[in-house]
């Protein structure tokens, strides 16, 4: 049996939980607890929002979302025994939502205020809220779907060295300083507003809330990688940068397209997560995973059979112009595309976008050499409509 | 029973054949041949190169490919009553290699010559060859790994419009024209050189090979797509662009990584597709399908329940320069940190690369969102090799 | 959300319960609950043998197990407006165990009190015990294997009409008479013995109790059907017999064999379900689906793609006598030739046997018709053990 | 490349074969060519019947079939070294049809000439002619399915020892005796007529002759297991028992679903088979494996996402006599509840029963064990029809 090892109150913000959780990367955030290698434990979870979001129709929350409060997380666990050049091995067991609390949210995020993926196409605030009927998951927001979660973590990561954290700081402020005044911007830098640093306090609070990475990109520790098949019964390697490795999740996902595109991202919700941790001796240099986890996905995700698939190339959507190789634009132009045909079912453009960011939507990486174009796929398993979405071609 | 409507002699190149194919993109290029719509045929293929790679261990071959004369095609076909704002159907029903020529090859372009996915890492031309099985293939280059070919062509698509040539052509000397000098080139502009045109002969023939656009990237009408699952099976959608739709096919591959990272690319080979062909009239304006082919891939791929993933985000991998959700960046990343990994194992660096390109890996675009890093993940199926590659943690 | 419409107390048996449950088939036992067709609930359910195992090393626990208070269900359910001749749908939205009972046992039933499949090869009682971590489970008693559950109920059905009732007793009571003494029986006629009917009282009680059809063989209606396969997110489709429908449900199974092979059976475990139920009108004649319900699988089992397969043939292993296309023969040759091979692995016997019974290994009806030999198999996932238990060729 | 050892004229029957083949079992054939361990080769095959089936529309081929001369087999095949006590591995690296014969039958077998298993259901002989689209098939006999074949070798074997010969031929006769005149007959014991034994002559001709065992039955030397996942790409460890294994191979099937339900059976074609032979030497007592081939599954089954289930339990259908734990009669009623269900469809029984001959439906023993019923089931792909067939209920 997993004991919960750390638990929340979902209607409190993080800062107000029992033992704070964290919304930066920091090395100096205390851990919240304390577990051995081959521990089994349990960890809650609040949405990624703070609970910024409610079960409503009203898309203006979206809108208005205080992005400095994201992404609260659950952590730091500390590894006993856990050192700079470990790996640390961390088994999602399970992960599930609570019964209080049997619905998730996607939403696209406005021009000004944070912006999703296709922006220029949707520069408005848009929301969807999805019911969770036990795998399942169906949303009044985007009706004639129905899909299975493949459910995992946004976030799952370990705490940066103070090298490491400089080196982010230093390389997202250069790539700000490219074009400062840029909406959406490049990148989000330290910010102080609405910091939560567990039980930090005073100097060392002050000074961890300058300097703390915000959480939104996917680093050399993991973090917010958003890959849905980092799903349940995972097995995850982490490189560890610090004594104690620790160790922080949060953003769970009742399931989410390849991509996240809306940004707001999967189908968001708060939950619990049941993880094993393990340690590797010396497994950063023995099998020279130096950044970045490695990680096998779990034996329970829902298998299709039969998907529709949309390609993309580099070429600007509007303007013509042909980029080298860009599988950012290859892949937009793939989501446009499915959004299209998508429309001739009866979607409006809004509808389709979100349901490329929630349903269990595959994105691809075909092609990336045959100059100058890079070749992207989006892949909707067709099982998901409650009709057949295919072409009107009989099986002949 | 499928007749063979389109033959080759395989000792022979292209431009020699009893009917020559083609390696231009144009409107103007006569069919070789006509079918009707539910017609069910058979075309042969040369290899990519039009021939110019042995079954030897003699990496120069590759160095010195001349790659004007690439890709060489066979047809167009001629699909009676196809008109432009048609969808036309291709099912690919079969494909296979010729008994004798039971082998391909993958090579690492060099840097003057092509360049590849990995080119600052791997500026040096590489070849491999693999023998084929049956359904299987290994290399006596990489050893200790054997997997089923996910065979599709690399190469399908319809002719363009005269209007949809010109802007590619003014597209892509755009971009050329950013950096005239590059090496490798940004992109192929037309090339009299070893141009092959079908049966056309005289002014004709020279108008058209000024105009006609290289077959190296994928387009708005297929093309080069080298996406994997588009395997034996699938069917796909192509809009047509000229009357009777002109499809043209080649570049066959045993197998290929999602990426094609080498460039020369996947496993490739001179063989045989069946194809059957149909037409949903006015189906571009019906299914909202404007540019780019639609496809549903093929039952029959290799399953594989167990894989070992590598993330990669976009901070460059020497310089740590940050860039804005560059998914190319990401996802050479993730190959990079495979790469490191698999030499552990006892691969040079060059035979992990090639592994990568002709195994069947996955290549996923993760979240595009999270600004700044993109998060592309490679995937790769533990099953392929002949030991156990995951890190040594035992069951537990 | 679903609400817990029917709860247990895993201390008490269940004819202690606030609602006692049932373990006998028969119209007249009154309904738990109502619910309208297009209800989502849940269920609380005691392990099948209504608590008589134990967490502990001790065998003999199986072996005095009362079969007479068995399966233990809970229910029965009454949907509003469902009538004879019409279909029940239902979803089987999730499945879990108790946070508080996070194990489940496997038994070989010993001759003399149930026996087994291969009653004759194990005679004695033995059981296992299996820890459940997360999705996955590993026993202290079966070593060096691990898998993911693919948890289902063992028995799930609808009363049955009176008729059918008696038709059930006439032809069990029939079987039975040719053999009235065999160790194990032929069938389990009506027993009063240890019988639990619910809220029943008096006259009526005793009456049921007398007629009560016994839970053990699937019918009609249903019922311990034992199918691995009809797990969560499955649909399933049964025939009504009586006004409500009368589902009642019991004996989860984390995990199971196909076959069932040691009759204690798969891993047995109290835990909750989540139910929607819905009302097809005169299905049972729509569909001509007339006895024994029609099921679509979910989508969430896990997927292997490496399996080890065992054949049998129905020639009697011991006297060599050939038997007439007897499935139960070469299904249980084939069960026989998987543990001879997993013995050469370390396994003992009664090891062997209890994990082809609780793993998700696959058994086959594969010829039916060659006379006189019907030829059966069973599939043992590879991946479920921590070594490579092929023959040992190398990949070559 | 695998050269073509064993080669036949499909024109010609197969005493007439330049080198004959084998429609017996018996050690003194004398093997047809020699190979290496570690060789990999090509044979050609007769259709089981040898030819007495034509594509055309007339059932009554089926009904006056000689079943005496089948199964004509290809080989043996001596593999050089292979000795009795060790496992011959043989890898299926590729099966296909000639192009000149792209087609295959299927029979419902009358009950006075072979019979079925659904006999007393459909005693009348029936055919239905199978069309190869590239990897799919379709019938004009079955309309509106359409799917991809799991190609298999519905027969292949080892020779028997002497000893082993006897023993097979001892039981059978003794299994005829119990009922010598039952139609159809309980088993086909040894019969000179039509045999064909590769090139014996003379004496020892007729001593085969009347010694050599049927083919039909699958025994332990594998022989005609008609397993459909015995498919391309396998690998089956075959026990030795004579000198050079004598491995033999023929009856090949487009497709065929679990049980091969109308015996003539799955969608039987001439074609080739591609292999490669090793030798574990003391393989049999190392592994345990005495009897009966162990084989891995080939990876490149097509894959199906939603299959519709049929249970049936072990009471007659007409009489309602129960029977014990009989797997035989609770797949014959899973088979005839799925052929109910199929005429609600628009198809006749006979062609439903086809069907599931045919398609790659699966037969599961589910469970074995709950006296007095097994539960059987056989599951369809949905995904092989050109319409819905589920029950409807709607996504909600």
């Amino acid at each position: 049996m997993s004991e919960t090892l750390y638990k929340v109150d979902i209607s409190q913000s993080m800062d107000k939980q029992e033992i704070p959780g964290h919304n930066r990367w920091h090395p100096d955030i205390p851990p919240a607890f304390s577990v051995n290698p081959g521990q089994q434990f349990k960890m809650e979870c609040l949405d990624w929002t703070d609970g910024q979001i409610n079960n409503n129709d009203d898309g203006t929350e979206i809108r208005d979302v205080n992005l400095n409060r994201v992404h609260v997380l659950s952590g730091p666990v500390e590894v006993k025994g856990a050192e700079p050049g470990d790996l640390l091995v961390v088994d999602i067991l399970d992960i599930g939502s609570f019964d209080e609390h049997p619905w998730g949210f996607n939403g696209i995020f406005a021009k000004e205020n944070g912006g999703s993926f296709l922006v220029d196409h949707y520069p408005e605030a848009n929301k969807s809220i999805w019911d969770f009927h036990g795998i399942y998951t169906t949303s009044r927001h985007v009706p004639g779907v129905k899909f299975a979660g493949v459910i995992h973590p946004g976030l799952i990561g370990v705490a940066p060295s103070h090298d490491l954290l400089m080196e982010w700081n230093r390389r997202e402020a250069a790539l700000v300083d490219e074009d400062e005044n840029r909406v959406p911007p490049l990148a989000n830098l330290p910010d102080e507003d609405s910091v939560v640093l567990g039980t930090l306090e005073g100097e060392d609070f002050r000074r961890v809330a300058k300097e703390g990475a915000r959480t939104v990109p996917p680093r050399e520790n993991g973090g917010n990688c958003d890959i849905k098949n980092l799903s349940l019964g995972s097995r995850v390697y982490f490189p560890v940068y610090v004594d104690g490795a620790n160790l922080s999740v949060g953003d769970l996902h009742f399931s989410q397209g390849d991509g996240e595109i809306t940004f707001c991202g999967g189908i968001e919700m708060p939950g619990w997560i049941e993880l094993k941790v393990d340690i590797i001796k010396n497994g950063m240099e023995k099998h020279n995973i130096q950044r970045n986890p490695v990680f096998q996905p779990g034996p329970m995700d829902p298998q299709y059979s039969e998907y529709l698939v949309f390609e993309g190339v580099s070429v600007h959507e509007t303007t013509g112009k042909q980029s080298y190789l860009d599988a950012h634009i290859a892949y937009r132009n793939a989501c446009l595309n499915a959004i299209d045909y998508l429309k001739t079912l009866g979607y409006t453009g809004e509808q389709a976008y979100m349901l490329l960011a929630t349903a269990p939507v595959e994105g691809r990486i075909n092609g990336i050499v045959d100059i100058p174009n890079a070749c992207c796929t989006v892949s909707i398993p067709t099982a998901i409509f409650d009709k057949n979405i295919l072409p009107k071609k009989g099986l002949d």
